[in-house]
C-alpha cells in the first residue's frame, strides 16, 4: 500500500486506466452523456497546438526576433493566438485560468472592503483634458471620434472617470468613507513596442482599484491594507515577488510601490538590499547610488517585471474634479485618494514565465485550467484490458467530489502514448495539486485509483 | 406555528430584529469584524440613490425627454450612472447581478458544449474589408488609428475575427467539429440614438457564440441546440419571451430568429399567431400581410425588445476566410457556421423593465444582487430590546448556510424606519426567493427567525 501511495504522489492528479472507444464514443460535443453525466473530452477542446518554434515566429509576423519563453510556450500549446500586434485571442484554457485568477483577486479585494464596479472603455476627452493627461499621455492613448465628432480615448486607467463619479455624489458623508471601488476590465495602451506576448500588450485585462478616504491618515491605512492584500495574492499564487519603491509617472501622487516578479526578461532594474528591507526600482535612485540609503550596505541588482502598482494620490484628482465629502465638522473636504493596479493577463504570462521549464507550461496551482486529467492507455496496448474503467472512474470522481465538477478532463486521444499525453497535461493542469488528497477521503475512489495506477 | 410560517412567507427573506449600534459599530469598511466573521453593512455600499425624477433627467443632460421605467429606476436607486451618451458606469449591485447572469449563461452554453474564449475589442480594418462590412456598417462602427496609422474598429460583433482564427488552424478534422466558441465581452456600436439606459447603449456587454460544423445538417442541429439553450435561459430567469423569425440584417446568412421580451417600449413590432406556433418580426412580413402564413388565421401585433438573436450563416464567412476542415473523405471542406448573440446588460435592464412596478425595482430571483437582508428596528423604537440579535443572527445565518456566504446584507441604517428600508431592500434582493426554505432546514435558525419575526 505504501508503495502505491508513493507512486500516487509522483503522479498526484493523473490516473491512467484502460479505455475502449466503444465505452464512450465522442458525441457531437466535447461532452458526451453516457449515463446522464457529462464528460469533458480533451479531443474536443479548441486548442491549436504543437507548433514548432519557427511556426510561432511566423504567427507573430516575425522572421527571427527573440520572443520570451511564456510567449513561445503559450503560442505553441495553443493558450493564446495573435489577433494584431500586441492583441491576442485568449483561448479556452487561458480563459479558465484568467477566471480563476479574477476569483482570487475578487476574494482579496472584497476581504478589505472592495466593491466591484464597471466603467466604460470609451472615456470622454474632457475628463482627460481636465487633468492635462490628454496631452501628457501622447501617443499611448488610443483616440477616436464618434459620429458626432466628439472625442474619446480608450481608457488605459480610470482615475479621471472614477473621481468624476465620486464628485457627482453631492451628499457624501465622512461616515460612508472609505470607498474602495475596483473593476476588472480591458485596458488599452498604444505601446510603441508591444512584445513578450501577454506581458506587454496593447489591449489587456487589468484590475484597477480607486480608494477614497476622509483623511491622509485613513488613506495611508487603506494604502497599507491594499498592499497587504497584494502580498497575500502573490503568496497564494506561489509567486516570489519584491515590493519596491517606484516612480509615480503620469499617474502622479506622492508615494508609489511596484510589485515585481524577478526574472531575466524583466524590463525594470531593481535594487534590493540584502541587509535590510530596502528595495527600489532603480529609476527612483541616483545613477551613482550604489549603497542602500537605509543601511548603507551594498545593493544587489536584479531585473523584474511589474505585475502590480500602488499609488498614494492625495488630492491630486479630487481637487481637480472637486470630489468632496462632508467632514466630521459638517464642512466640505476633499477626498484623499489612492489607486492600485494589477495586470491580470500579465500575471498569467509572468507566472508561466517563472514557473515553466523550456518546453513545459507550468501554472500556479490555483490557476491551472483544470484540476485533474484521466489518461486511458494507448489504443491497442496490452493495458487495454481494464477497458471502460476510465469513463466509469471519471463519472465516479466527478460525482464523489463536487469540487471537481467541470474540473476533470478525460484525455481520449488514445492514438497517443500515455507519455505524450502526460507531457501535454501540464498545459491545462498542475501536477502538484491536492485533489488526490481530497479523493483519499473517498475510500472507494482511493481503492479504485490505486487499483488502476497499480495496474 | 402556522401563523408564524404565514408571516414568514409574506416576508420570505427579510428578518427584522432589534439592534444596538454598540453591537457592531461600522468599522473602516462596509465589512466589520466583530467575532472573526465579516458583515456586509448596507450603509457602506457605494450606491448613489434616492434621486427625484427631474434629477434623473438632468443626469442624462435632458430637460424633458421621456426615459423608460428601467432607465429611470436604475438611475434613481443607484444601479447605474451615466458616463457619456449611451455609456454607463455599472455600480456594485448591477455588477453583482451581471456576474450572476454571466454564470447562468455560462452554464447554459457549457451544457451544450460551448467553450469560452476572449477576443480583443481592437479589430483590424482588413478583416472587415474582407467581408465588405467596413463600408456596409457605416457610422455604426467606431473607428480609430493606432500610432502607426493602422486602422481598427471597436468590435460590435466578431464573425470576422473568429472565422479568421478558425481558418488559421490548418489541420482541423471533421472529428473535432463542432466547435461552439463564445465570449462575454464589451461590444461597441455608435448608435445614432442611444436611449433607454442599458437597453440601447453604445458600449455594452454581449455574449456572442460562433459555431463551426462539418455539414449543413449538423449545423442545423447545433442551431436548434443553441435556441433550446436560450429558451432554457429565459425560462430560468422567469422572463416571458417570444421566439420570432427575423431578418438577417448586416450579419447575413439564410435563417435567423430573435428572442423578444414583449413590452410597450419595445422597438420591434412582432406578429404572433394565437392559433399556431407562427411568430415573426414584422420586418420579415409584407406590409399587407394580416393573416398567418402558416394557418391563415389573424395575426396579433405586439411590441418587443430583442434580447437574443440567432443566425444560421452557412458558409458566408468561412468561404471568405477559407475556414476549412478535412472531411470524412480526406478532402478540404468549408465549415458551416452559426452565430448567436445575447445582450447581457440589455437582459438586466429588460428584466427590470418587465418585472418592476413604477417605483420599485424587481429582479429575477436568480439575478438579485443579494439573497437576503436583515433589517434591525429603528433606533430608539420600542423593539430595540432584542438588541445585538441582528448581528448574531447575521453571523449564524451566514455560518449555517454556506450558500449565503457574501449574499446577506445587514441594513444598519437604523435612523430609517423598517418600512423605508423594506422598500429599499427590493433594489438589491428579490422578495420571492427560496432562502427561507433553506433556512428552515436549520432548525435552530428557524426558531430564531420565528422568534424575531414573531416579536
Amino acid at each position: 500500500m505504501e508503495g502505491l501511495l508513493t507512486r500516487c504522489r509522483a503522479l498526484p492528479t493523473l490516473a491512467t486506466c484502460s479505455h475502449q472507444l466503444s465505452g464512450f464514443v465522442p458525441h457531437r460535443f466535447h461532452y458526451c452523456v453516457p449515463g446522464g453525466g457529462r464528460r469533458l473530452l480533451l479531443s474536443r477542446v479548441f486548442q491549436p497546438q504543437n507548433l514548432r518554434e519557427d511556426q510561432v515566429l511566423s504567427l507573430e509576423g516575425r522572421s527571427g526576433d527573440l520572443t520570451c519563453k511564456s510567449q513561445r510556450l503559450m503560442l505553441q500549446v495553443g493558450l493564446i493566438y495573435p489577433a494584431s500586434p500586441g492583441c491576442y485571442h485568449l483561448l479556452p484554457y487561458t480563459v479558465r485560468a484568467m477566471e480563476k485568477l479574477v476569483r482570487v483577486i475578487d476574494q482579496e479585494m472584497q476581504v478589505i472592503g472592495g466593491q466591484k464596479v464597471n466603467m466604460p472603455s470609451l472615456s470622454p476627452a474632457e475628463l482627460w483634458q481636465a487633468t492635462n493627461r490628454w496631452d501628457l499621455m501622447g501617443k499611448e492613448l488610443l483616440r477616436l471620434r464618434d459620429r458626432h465628432g466628439k472625442e474619446y480615448c480608450l481608457g488605459p486607467t480610470h482615475e479621471e472617470a472614477i473621481t468624476a463619479l465620486i464628485a457627482s455624489q453631492k451628499k457624501l458623508s465622512y461616515k460612508q468613507l472609505p470607498f474602495l471601488l475596483y473593476q476588472v476590465t480591458r485596458k488599452f495602451r498604444d505601446e510603441p513596442r508591444p512584445r513578450f506576448g501577454l506581458l506587454r500588450c496593447r489591449e489587456f485585462y487589468m484590475k484597477d482599484m480607486y480608494t477614497f478616504d476622509s483623511s491622509p491618515e485613513a488613506a495611508q491605512q487603506t494604502y497599507s491594507l491594499v498592499c497587504d492584500a497584494y502580498c497575500s495574492l502573490f503568496n497564494r499564487l506561489g509567486l516570489r515577488f519584491v515590493k519596491v519603491q517606484a516612480n509615480v509617472g503620469s499617474i502622479g501622487g506622492t508615494m508609489s510601490h511596484e510589485f515585481q516578479l524577478p526574472m531575466d526578461i524583466g524590463e525594470d532594474w531593481l535594487a534590493i538590499c540584502p541587509s535590510c528591507s530596502f528595495s527600489a526600482n532603480m529609476e527612483t535612485l541616483d545613477v551613482s547610488q550604489m549603497n542602500c540609503p537605509a543601511c548603507q550596505g551594498p545593493l544587489t541588482k536584479t531585473k523584474g517585471i511589474e505585475v502590480g502598482h500602488t499609488f498614494y494620490l492625495g488630492t491630486k484628482y479630487s481637487s481637480i474634479f472637486n470630489a468632496q465629502f462632508t467632514n466630521v465638522y459638517g464642512k466640505p473636504s476633499l477626498a484623499e485618494m489612492g489607486c492600485y493596479g494589477l495586470g491580470v493577463t500579465r500575471i498569467l504570462a509572468a507566472a508561466i514565465e517563472v514557473l515553466s521549464t523550456e518546453d513545459c507550461v507550468r501554472w500556479p496551482s490555483l490557476l491551472a485550467p483544470y484540476q485533474a486529467c484521466l489518461i486511458p492507455p494507448k489504443k491497442g496496448s496490452k493495458e487495454e484490458a481494464a477497458s471502460e474503467l476510465a469513463g466509469q472512474l471519471y463519472d465516479h470522481i466527478t460525482e464523489a467530489v463536487p469540487q471537481l465538477h467541470g474540473e476533470v478532463l478525460l484525455d481520449d486521444r488514445t492514438h497517443l502514448t500515455i507519455g505524450n499525453r502526460l507531457k501535454d497535461a501540464r498545459t491545462w493542469m498542475n501536477l502538484e495539486n491536492i485533489i488526490l488528497s481530497k479523493l483519499t477521503q473517498e475510500q472507494k475512489m482511493k481503492h479504485r485509483i490505486f487499483s488502476l495506477i497499480g495496474g
